[in-house]
């Protein structure tokens, strides 16, 4: 059986979404950041990254989003979440979610986990300060270029919507105004309307 | 045809080998960033980020490397660069990538791209003196947990391979020193020796 790590209010949210939206059977297992499991030698055994999501398969574990959604996309083909057979239009969704992973999720993670990429304190609060910045200018352009609405690639739903949802969650807590990206706002309320989507948050909020 | 816009001794390497080795028909635009026309109206309207790779395909331009090489893989089936009708090796290929664009590649952002993230010098000035470390740290999670050997995937070459040959070869620059990860570097000499890669890097010493 499918097993996911997560941790709540992270990116794994996305994964979970798009478990449930394929119908597939699976098990998550907390991994508790309040007690930092993500370093400790069980977790790193699973995902030597230390970070989540994780998703156990009965061929061995993956690692990062864009590829564990893909993978959930391409595994249960039924729920239509990724179009069938057309490379181009699956390099989009590709292209998106990398653009959430590489470029969006990255700018966040200047807020909370500066030492990643600097030791001293007055750099880290300094990377801090421009989150706001930074992530309000990958919101605009997500706004403007890329989310086609009603979904992001437009009439379909795809797994580009669960991760768009996910970290779109986090802009009032990088200091960034939502109601500057009103397609972004319309997109969160239908997003949220979807059963999959309401499980998942009740499952999350159940695991708090 | 498709159109490759690049810049020499970008991460856009990857997706010019790529090509070659699918045999692909395509011509390329070099996007000069020394005049800085990645900025420039003309070719943000090719690609609003400003960052090349950017892929034009007779149905619209694709960004992302992660995205451009499965594109190219699934395009080319008969060139093997990804294996046929497996989710789960390919789900792994996408996370090599999406950890080699989002991680491997945004640590060494942080020597010469900094003010993406700060705006103050002094901070990124911290941010480039980090970036041995953090690329350091990267490379040798590659070379202990995830280059199989001798391809990345194990016995057989695929889109991760190019995208690695490429990012290794930052190592220096970014005050990493090579030799302390062995198969990386066998890596390196081996895939060098492909005839695709030396078109590729032959048409980039002509153009630079």
């Amino acid at each position: 059986m499918l097993k996911l790590f997560y941790m709540t209010a992270t990116c794994a949210l996305a994964s979970r979404i798009a478990l449930e939206e394929a119908g597939a059977d699976y098990e998550t297992v907390l991994v508790d950041f309040a007690s930092d499991a993500q370093r400790k030698p069980e977790y790193l055994a699973v995902n030597p990254k230390g970070r989540v999501p994780a998703l156990a398969t009965d061929r061995g574990v993956l690692t990062e989003t864009p590829a564990i959604l893909a993978f959930i996309a391409q595994s249960f083909p039924e729920a239509n979440l990724i179009p069938a057979d057309d490379p181009f239009a699956f390099a989009q969704i590709q292209a998106f979610n990398a653009y959430l992973c590489a470029t969006v999720h990255v700018a966040h993670a200047h807020r909370m986990r500066g030492y990643r990429w600097a030791d001293d304190p007055a750099a880290i609060a300094e990377m801090k300060r421009k989150v706001p910045e930074s992530v309000g200018a990958c919101f605009e352009m997500i706004e403007r270029d890329m989310l086609q609405g009603p979904w992001v690639m437009g009439e379909t739903y795809s797994i580009c919507d669960p991760y768009l949802f996910t970290l779109a969650q986090w802009l009032e807590g990088d200091g960034v105004d939502p109601a500057r990206f009103p397609k972004v706002q319309a997109h969160q309320r239908l997003t949220a309307e979807r059963p999959a989507v309401q499980r998942a948050l009740a499952a999350e909020r159940a695991a708090a």
